[in-house]
Protein backbone atom coordinates (compact mmCIF):
# COMPACT_ATOMS: atom_id res chain seq x y z
CA UNK A 1 0.00 0.00 0.00
CA UNK A 2 1.36 3.11 -0.81
CA UNK A 3 1.99 5.66 1.99
CA UNK A 4 -1.19 8.14 0.55
CA UNK A 5 -3.22 5.28 0.82
CA UNK A 6 -1.84 4.47 4.56
CA UNK A 7 -2.60 8.24 5.25
CA UNK A 8 -6.16 8.17 3.61
CA UNK A 9 -6.73 5.02 5.48
CA UNK A 10 -6.21 6.56 8.93
CA UNK A 11 -8.32 9.77 7.68
CA UNK A 12 -5.63 12.10 6.33
CA UNK A 13 -6.12 13.10 2.58
CA UNK A 14 -3.15 15.52 1.01
CA UNK A 15 -5.00 18.22 -0.50
CA UNK A 16 -3.43 21.20 -1.86
CA UNK A 17 -2.64 23.39 0.89
CA UNK A 18 -3.60 27.04 0.99
CA UNK A 19 -1.42 29.91 -0.45
CA UNK A 20 1.96 30.39 2.07
CA UNK A 21 1.19 33.11 4.78
CA UNK A 22 4.40 34.99 3.46
CA UNK A 23 6.82 35.66 0.30
CA UNK A 24 8.16 32.10 0.33
CA UNK A 25 7.32 28.69 -1.45
CA UNK A 26 6.28 25.55 0.22
CA UNK A 27 9.04 23.10 -0.96
CA UNK A 28 12.70 23.93 -2.37
CA UNK A 29 14.54 20.88 -4.16
CA UNK A 30 18.60 20.99 -3.76
CA UNK A 31 20.49 17.61 -5.11
CA UNK A 32 18.26 15.03 -4.04
CA UNK A 33 17.27 16.77 -0.80
CA UNK A 34 13.51 18.44 -0.15
CA UNK A 35 13.14 21.37 2.49
CA UNK A 36 9.83 22.07 2.91
CA UNK A 37 8.61 25.25 4.68
CA UNK A 38 7.39 25.70 8.14
CA UNK A 39 3.41 24.14 7.99
CA UNK A 40 0.60 24.15 10.28
CA UNK A 41 -2.28 22.68 10.49
CA UNK A 42 -4.74 23.08 7.63
CA UNK A 43 -8.12 21.14 7.41
CA UNK A 44 -9.31 19.88 3.91
CA UNK A 45 -10.81 23.13 2.64
CA UNK A 46 -7.78 25.14 3.26
CA UNK A 47 -8.42 26.92 6.08
CA UNK A 48 -6.27 26.88 9.08
CA UNK A 49 -7.84 24.12 11.03
CA UNK A 50 -6.32 25.12 14.55
CA UNK A 51 -5.81 27.94 16.64
CA UNK A 52 -4.34 28.78 20.19
CA UNK A 53 -1.62 27.41 22.63
CA UNK A 54 -1.26 23.50 24.04
CA UNK A 55 -1.80 23.67 27.46
CA UNK A 56 -3.99 26.33 27.24
CA UNK A 57 -6.36 26.71 25.26
CA UNK A 58 -6.32 23.12 23.45
CA UNK A 59 -5.47 19.75 25.35
CA UNK A 60 -2.12 17.33 24.49
CA UNK A 61 -4.84 15.15 22.15
CA UNK A 62 -5.55 18.69 20.91
CA UNK A 63 -1.99 19.78 20.17
CA UNK A 64 -1.33 15.84 18.89
CA UNK A 65 -3.85 16.45 16.26
CA UNK A 66 -2.23 19.65 14.68
CA UNK A 67 0.68 17.65 14.99
CA UNK A 68 -0.60 15.05 12.58
CA UNK A 69 -2.65 18.00 10.20
CA UNK A 70 0.91 19.89 10.24
CA UNK A 71 2.83 16.87 8.76
CA UNK A 72 0.20 16.21 6.25
CA UNK A 73 0.42 19.85 5.19
CA UNK A 74 4.44 19.39 4.89
CA UNK A 75 3.29 16.39 2.45
CA UNK A 76 0.97 17.66 0.35
CA UNK A 77 3.47 20.36 -0.18
CA UNK A 78 6.18 17.85 -0.78
CA UNK A 79 4.22 15.84 -3.17
CA UNK A 80 3.25 19.02 -4.86
CA UNK A 81 7.83 19.18 -5.36
CA UNK A 82 7.88 15.61 -6.02
CA UNK A 83 4.67 14.69 -7.88
CA UNK A 84 4.83 10.91 -5.74
CA UNK A 85 5.66 10.45 -2.54
CA UNK A 86 6.55 7.03 -3.33
CA UNK A 87 10.18 8.80 -4.51
CA UNK A 88 10.69 9.29 -0.54
CA UNK A 89 13.81 7.09 0.37
CA UNK A 90 14.14 8.84 4.04
CA UNK A 91 12.32 11.43 6.47
CA UNK A 92 16.04 12.56 6.78
CA UNK A 93 14.26 15.45 9.61
CA UNK A 94 12.12 17.19 11.81
CA UNK A 95 12.06 20.54 13.28
CA UNK A 96 8.91 20.83 15.21
CA UNK A 97 7.76 24.16 17.10
CA UNK A 98 4.68 23.93 19.85
CA UNK A 99 2.89 26.84 20.92
CA UNK A 100 3.08 25.98 24.67
CA UNK A 101 0.93 28.01 27.24
CA UNK A 102 3.24 28.76 30.42
CA UNK A 103 4.30 25.68 32.54
CA UNK A 104 3.33 23.03 29.57
CA UNK A 105 6.56 21.19 28.63
CA UNK A 106 5.43 18.32 27.28
CA UNK A 107 6.42 19.01 23.94
CA UNK A 108 7.50 15.84 22.83
CA UNK A 109 4.51 14.02 23.16
CA UNK A 110 2.54 16.42 21.26
CA UNK A 111 5.04 15.73 18.42
CA UNK A 112 4.78 12.25 18.43
CA UNK A 113 1.30 12.79 16.81
CA UNK A 114 3.41 14.09 13.65
CA UNK A 115 6.22 11.56 14.30
CA UNK A 116 3.75 7.89 14.53
CA UNK A 117 2.21 9.46 11.62
CA UNK A 118 5.25 9.43 9.12
CA UNK A 119 6.67 6.24 10.30
CA UNK A 120 3.06 5.00 9.71
CA UNK A 121 2.49 6.24 6.51
CA UNK A 122 6.46 5.23 4.78
CA UNK A 123 7.40 2.55 7.40
CA UNK A 124 11.08 2.08 8.30
CA UNK A 125 11.87 5.03 5.64
CA UNK A 126 9.90 7.50 8.01
CA UNK A 127 12.18 7.12 11.09
CA UNK A 128 13.50 10.73 11.30
CA UNK A 129 16.08 12.63 13.57
CA UNK A 130 13.88 15.33 15.41
CA UNK A 131 13.90 18.06 17.32
CA UNK A 132 10.25 19.28 19.39
CA UNK A 133 10.82 23.23 20.60
CA UNK A 134 8.69 24.75 22.93
CA UNK A 135 7.97 28.29 22.27
CA UNK A 136 5.35 31.09 23.64
CA UNK A 137 4.10 32.30 19.95
CA UNK A 138 3.81 31.11 16.52
CA UNK A 139 2.76 32.61 13.36
CA UNK A 140 -1.30 33.36 13.07
CA UNK A 141 -1.33 32.03 16.35
CA UNK A 142 -1.20 28.43 14.93
CA UNK A 143 -0.13 25.91 18.05
CA UNK A 144 1.89 23.67 15.88
CA UNK A 145 4.84 24.21 13.25
CA UNK A 146 6.72 21.35 11.32
CA UNK A 147 9.40 21.59 8.89
CA UNK A 148 11.00 18.38 7.31
CA UNK A 149 14.03 17.58 5.17
CA UNK A 150 13.40 14.71 3.01
CA UNK A 151 15.90 12.20 0.68
CA UNK A 152 14.48 11.45 -2.46
CA UNK A 153 15.47 9.13 -5.32
CA UNK A 154 16.24 11.15 -8.48
CA UNK B 1 22.47 44.20 -12.86
CA UNK B 2 23.93 41.83 -10.08
CA UNK B 3 22.36 41.00 -6.90
CA UNK B 4 25.25 43.40 -5.25
CA UNK B 5 24.16 46.32 -7.41
CA UNK B 6 20.15 45.17 -6.52
CA UNK B 7 20.52 45.79 -3.05
CA UNK B 8 22.86 48.86 -3.80
CA UNK B 9 20.02 50.26 -5.25
CA UNK B 10 17.87 49.61 -2.53
CA UNK B 11 19.85 51.42 -0.16
CA UNK B 12 21.96 47.85 1.37
CA UNK B 13 25.51 47.41 1.17
CA UNK B 14 27.11 44.36 1.69
CA UNK B 15 29.67 44.84 4.84
CA UNK B 16 31.57 42.93 6.94
CA UNK B 17 29.55 42.19 10.00
CA UNK B 18 31.10 42.64 13.38
CA UNK B 19 32.79 39.10 14.94
CA UNK B 20 30.67 36.48 16.00
CA UNK B 21 29.02 37.13 19.20
CA UNK B 22 30.60 33.88 20.34
CA UNK B 23 32.96 30.85 19.19
CA UNK B 24 31.50 29.96 16.24
CA UNK B 25 31.78 31.31 12.38
CA UNK B 26 29.50 32.90 10.14
CA UNK B 27 29.31 30.46 7.27
CA UNK B 28 30.56 26.91 6.85
CA UNK B 29 30.21 24.83 2.95
CA UNK B 30 30.03 21.26 2.63
CA UNK B 31 29.35 20.11 -0.76
CA UNK B 32 27.44 22.85 -2.89
CA UNK B 33 25.28 24.08 0.17
CA UNK B 34 26.59 26.31 2.26
CA UNK B 35 24.99 27.17 5.97
CA UNK B 36 25.12 30.86 7.45
CA UNK B 37 25.01 31.12 10.99
CA UNK B 38 22.28 33.28 12.56
CA UNK B 39 22.44 36.97 12.19
CA UNK B 40 20.61 39.48 13.64
CA UNK B 41 20.27 43.24 12.06
CA UNK B 42 23.96 44.78 11.98
CA UNK B 43 24.40 48.63 11.04
CA UNK B 44 26.82 49.41 8.16
CA UNK B 45 29.30 50.07 10.76
CA UNK B 46 28.69 46.61 12.11
CA UNK B 47 27.24 47.62 15.26
CA UNK B 48 24.08 46.14 16.18
CA UNK B 49 21.39 48.55 14.79
CA UNK B 50 18.34 47.22 15.99
CA UNK B 51 17.05 46.36 19.79
CA UNK B 52 13.83 44.87 21.46
CA UNK B 53 10.77 42.67 20.61
CA UNK B 54 8.59 43.67 17.71
CA UNK B 55 5.34 44.51 18.80
CA UNK B 56 6.65 46.09 21.47
CA UNK B 57 9.74 48.69 21.25
CA UNK B 58 9.56 47.78 18.13
CA UNK B 59 6.66 48.54 15.33
CA UNK B 60 6.02 45.79 12.51
CA UNK B 61 7.65 48.12 9.94
CA UNK B 62 10.73 47.69 12.18
CA UNK B 63 10.66 45.03 12.85
CA UNK B 64 10.92 44.09 8.89
CA UNK B 65 13.22 46.55 8.39
CA UNK B 66 14.97 44.11 11.00
CA UNK B 67 14.01 41.32 9.35
CA UNK B 68 15.81 43.09 5.75
CA UNK B 69 19.23 44.04 8.11
CA UNK B 70 19.61 40.35 9.36
CA UNK B 71 19.25 39.02 6.01
CA UNK B 72 21.89 41.45 4.16
CA UNK B 73 24.10 40.36 7.12
CA UNK B 74 23.91 36.50 6.26
CA UNK B 75 24.44 38.31 2.71
CA UNK B 76 27.95 39.84 3.83
CA UNK B 77 28.93 36.21 5.52
CA UNK B 78 27.96 34.52 2.36
CA UNK B 79 30.05 36.66 0.25
CA UNK B 80 32.92 36.07 2.50
CA UNK B 81 32.15 32.71 1.72
CA UNK B 82 31.61 32.42 -1.41
CA UNK B 83 33.69 35.77 -2.40
CA UNK B 84 30.99 36.33 -5.38
CA UNK B 85 27.41 36.52 -4.85
CA UNK B 86 26.64 35.34 -8.61
CA UNK B 87 27.94 32.10 -7.59
CA UNK B 88 24.42 31.71 -5.79
CA UNK B 89 22.62 29.20 -7.87
CA UNK B 90 19.46 28.98 -5.10
CA UNK B 91 18.48 30.43 -1.56
CA UNK B 92 17.23 27.10 -0.24
CA UNK B 93 15.80 27.55 3.08
CA UNK B 94 15.36 30.27 5.85
CA UNK B 95 14.97 29.86 9.32
CA UNK B 96 13.72 33.06 11.30
CA UNK B 97 13.24 33.95 14.97
CA UNK B 98 11.12 37.08 15.77
CA UNK B 99 11.78 38.61 19.36
CA UNK B 100 7.87 38.68 20.15
CA UNK B 101 6.14 41.11 22.71
CA UNK B 102 3.40 39.13 24.39
CA UNK B 103 0.53 38.89 22.17
CA UNK B 104 2.34 39.79 18.92
CA UNK B 105 2.38 37.10 16.14
CA UNK B 106 2.84 38.71 12.94
CA UNK B 107 5.73 36.56 12.36
CA UNK B 108 5.38 35.88 8.74
CA UNK B 109 4.93 39.68 7.72
CA UNK B 110 8.13 40.51 9.66
CA UNK B 111 10.01 38.09 8.18
CA UNK B 112 8.71 38.94 4.70
CA UNK B 113 11.06 42.04 4.93
CA UNK B 114 13.55 39.76 4.06
CA UNK B 115 11.76 37.39 1.44
CA UNK B 116 11.18 40.22 -0.44
CA UNK B 117 14.75 41.43 -0.76
CA UNK B 118 16.26 37.98 -1.47
CA UNK B 119 13.58 37.58 -4.31
CA UNK B 120 14.19 41.23 -5.21
CA UNK B 121 18.27 40.58 -5.21
CA UNK B 122 18.65 37.06 -6.89
CA UNK B 123 15.00 36.95 -8.76
CA UNK B 124 13.58 33.02 -9.30
CA UNK B 125 16.80 32.02 -7.42
CA UNK B 126 15.85 34.36 -4.59
CA UNK B 127 12.67 32.20 -3.72
CA UNK B 128 12.49 30.12 -0.75
CA UNK B 129 11.29 27.78 1.82
CA UNK B 130 10.84 29.01 5.07
CA UNK B 131 9.68 29.33 8.72
CA UNK B 132 8.61 32.02 10.61
CA UNK B 133 8.93 31.00 14.43
CA UNK B 134 8.34 33.75 17.45
CA UNK B 135 10.10 33.85 20.63
CA UNK B 136 10.32 35.63 23.81
CA UNK B 137 14.26 36.61 23.83
CA UNK B 138 17.04 36.65 21.40
CA UNK B 139 20.82 36.70 21.89
CA UNK B 140 21.54 40.87 23.16
CA UNK B 141 17.63 41.08 22.45
CA UNK B 142 17.94 41.60 18.97
CA UNK B 143 14.43 41.59 17.37
CA UNK B 144 15.62 39.27 14.60
CA UNK B 145 17.49 36.32 13.27
CA UNK B 146 17.77 34.56 10.57
CA UNK B 147 19.94 32.18 9.32
CA UNK B 148 20.02 30.99 5.53
CA UNK B 149 20.86 27.48 3.47
CA UNK B 150 22.60 28.41 -0.01
CA UNK B 151 23.19 26.41 -3.15
CA UNK B 152 26.23 27.89 -4.93
CA UNK B 153 27.31 26.60 -8.28
CA UNK B 154 31.06 24.56 -7.77
CA UNK C 1 44.98 12.20 20.37
CA UNK C 2 41.64 11.59 18.97
CA UNK C 3 38.59 13.58 19.47
CA UNK C 4 36.90 11.05 22.17
CA UNK C 5 40.60 11.14 24.07
CA UNK C 6 40.50 14.80 24.12
CA UNK C 7 36.77 14.61 25.63
CA UNK C 8 37.40 12.12 28.31
CA UNK C 9 40.64 14.13 29.33
CA UNK C 10 38.12 17.56 29.74
CA UNK C 11 35.89 14.43 31.54
CA UNK C 12 33.27 14.00 29.48
CA UNK C 13 32.87 10.04 28.06
CA UNK C 14 30.70 9.93 25.37
CA UNK C 15 27.67 7.31 26.35
CA UNK C 16 24.51 5.25 24.80
CA UNK C 17 22.30 8.28 25.64
CA UNK C 18 18.91 7.01 27.07
CA UNK C 19 16.16 6.21 24.54
CA UNK C 20 14.84 9.15 22.47
CA UNK C 21 11.92 11.00 24.42
CA UNK C 22 9.41 9.67 21.65
CA UNK C 23 9.08 8.37 18.53
CA UNK C 24 12.01 9.06 16.46
CA UNK C 25 15.95 7.89 16.23
CA UNK C 26 18.68 9.78 17.01
CA UNK C 27 20.73 10.54 14.20
CA UNK C 28 19.87 10.10 10.46
CA UNK C 29 22.66 9.96 7.47
CA UNK C 30 22.29 10.95 4.08
CA UNK C 31 24.70 10.86 1.37
CA UNK C 32 27.71 12.56 3.72
CA UNK C 33 26.09 14.52 6.30
CA UNK C 34 24.57 13.46 9.32
CA UNK C 35 21.62 15.53 11.20
CA UNK C 36 21.39 14.58 15.03
CA UNK C 37 17.84 14.83 16.85
CA UNK C 38 17.65 17.54 19.55
CA UNK C 39 19.63 16.38 22.24
CA UNK C 40 19.50 17.92 26.28
CA UNK C 41 22.11 17.54 29.17
CA UNK C 42 22.45 13.63 29.70
CA UNK C 43 24.80 12.86 32.85
CA UNK C 44 27.02 9.64 32.30
CA UNK C 45 24.25 6.98 33.82
CA UNK C 46 21.65 8.29 31.41
CA UNK C 47 19.34 10.71 33.22
CA UNK C 48 18.38 13.45 32.42
CA UNK C 49 21.45 15.89 34.57
CA UNK C 50 19.94 19.21 34.69
CA UNK C 51 16.72 20.94 34.68
CA UNK C 52 15.58 24.56 34.73
CA UNK C 53 15.76 27.94 33.25
CA UNK C 54 18.86 29.90 32.75
CA UNK C 55 18.88 33.09 34.67
CA UNK C 56 16.52 31.50 37.05
CA UNK C 57 16.93 28.25 39.17
CA UNK C 58 20.46 27.42 36.90
CA UNK C 59 23.04 30.34 36.59
CA UNK C 60 25.61 31.06 33.37
CA UNK C 61 27.52 28.85 34.64
CA UNK C 62 25.52 26.19 34.70
CA UNK C 63 23.96 26.54 31.70
CA UNK C 64 27.36 26.34 29.87
CA UNK C 65 27.60 22.76 31.64
CA UNK C 66 24.37 22.02 30.24
CA UNK C 67 25.33 23.40 26.52
CA UNK C 68 28.78 20.70 26.77
CA UNK C 69 26.52 17.67 28.19
CA UNK C 70 24.15 18.53 25.20
CA UNK C 71 26.78 18.88 22.92
CA UNK C 72 28.43 15.62 24.66
CA UNK C 73 25.16 13.85 24.09
CA UNK C 74 24.85 14.72 20.36
CA UNK C 75 28.66 13.04 19.93
CA UNK C 76 27.67 10.13 21.51
CA UNK C 77 24.58 9.58 18.74
CA UNK C 78 26.60 10.78 16.09
CA UNK C 79 29.52 7.79 17.03
CA UNK C 80 25.85 5.50 17.27
CA UNK C 81 26.03 6.05 13.49
CA UNK C 82 28.94 6.27 12.34
CA UNK C 83 30.43 4.08 14.79
CA UNK C 84 34.08 6.38 14.71
CA UNK C 85 34.38 10.15 15.65
CA UNK C 86 37.74 10.00 13.48
CA UNK C 87 35.36 9.82 10.82
CA UNK C 88 34.12 13.64 11.00
CA UNK C 89 34.99 15.99 8.63
CA UNK C 90 33.39 19.08 9.69
CA UNK C 91 30.75 20.02 12.27
CA UNK C 92 29.15 21.99 9.57
CA UNK C 93 26.35 23.49 11.62
CA UNK C 94 24.31 24.23 15.62
CA UNK C 95 21.34 24.72 16.14
CA UNK C 96 21.06 25.69 19.76
CA UNK C 97 17.96 26.56 22.33
CA UNK C 98 18.56 28.35 25.58
CA UNK C 99 15.42 28.16 28.20
CA UNK C 100 15.75 31.53 29.62
CA UNK C 101 14.05 33.17 32.54
CA UNK C 102 12.61 36.19 31.93
CA UNK C 103 14.84 39.02 30.80
CA UNK C 104 18.00 36.56 30.32
CA UNK C 105 19.11 36.86 26.88
CA UNK C 106 23.02 36.12 27.19
CA UNK C 107 22.36 32.71 24.98
CA UNK C 108 25.63 33.08 22.69
CA UNK C 109 27.66 32.80 26.44
CA UNK C 110 25.54 30.21 27.21
CA UNK C 111 25.83 28.06 23.96
CA UNK C 112 29.43 28.86 23.91
CA UNK C 113 30.26 26.11 26.47
CA UNK C 114 29.32 23.95 23.81
CA UNK C 115 31.07 25.36 20.95
CA UNK C 116 34.30 25.46 22.75
CA UNK C 117 34.03 22.21 23.58
CA UNK C 118 33.91 20.91 20.06
CA UNK C 119 36.74 23.30 18.57
CA UNK C 120 38.43 21.70 21.66
CA UNK C 121 38.11 17.94 20.36
CA UNK C 122 38.06 18.19 16.87
CA UNK C 123 40.44 21.06 15.99
CA UNK C 124 39.32 23.49 12.90
CA UNK C 125 37.25 20.89 11.97
CA UNK C 126 35.07 21.45 15.15
CA UNK C 127 34.32 24.92 13.97
CA UNK C 128 30.76 25.55 12.71
CA UNK C 129 28.27 28.22 12.01
CA UNK C 130 25.52 28.53 14.73
CA UNK C 131 22.83 29.84 15.91
CA UNK C 132 21.76 30.22 19.58
CA UNK C 133 18.18 30.79 20.32
CA UNK C 134 15.99 31.52 23.09
CA UNK C 135 13.10 30.05 24.26
CA UNK C 136 10.70 30.27 27.37
CA UNK C 137 10.14 26.50 27.70
CA UNK C 138 12.09 23.03 26.60
CA UNK C 139 10.78 19.60 26.40
CA UNK C 140 10.61 17.95 30.18
CA UNK C 141 11.84 21.27 31.33
CA UNK C 142 15.99 20.78 29.96
CA UNK C 143 17.75 23.87 30.30
CA UNK C 144 19.81 23.49 26.31
CA UNK C 145 18.68 21.32 23.32
CA UNK C 146 21.26 21.09 20.64
CA UNK C 147 21.31 19.37 17.49
CA UNK C 148 23.97 19.41 14.94
CA UNK C 149 24.79 19.01 11.51
CA UNK C 150 27.71 16.62 10.08
CA UNK C 151 30.33 16.55 7.48
CA UNK C 152 31.36 12.57 7.59
CA UNK C 153 34.40 11.14 5.27
CA UNK C 154 32.56 8.61 3.48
Amino acid sequence: MSAEAKLAKRGYRLADPPPPLGRYVRAVSTGNLVYTAGHGPFAADGTTAMRGQVGGELTLEQGQEAARLSVVACLSSLRGEIRDLERVTRIVKMLAFVNCAPGFSSTSAVIDGASELLEEAFGDRGVHARAAIGTSVLPGDIPVEIELIVEVAE
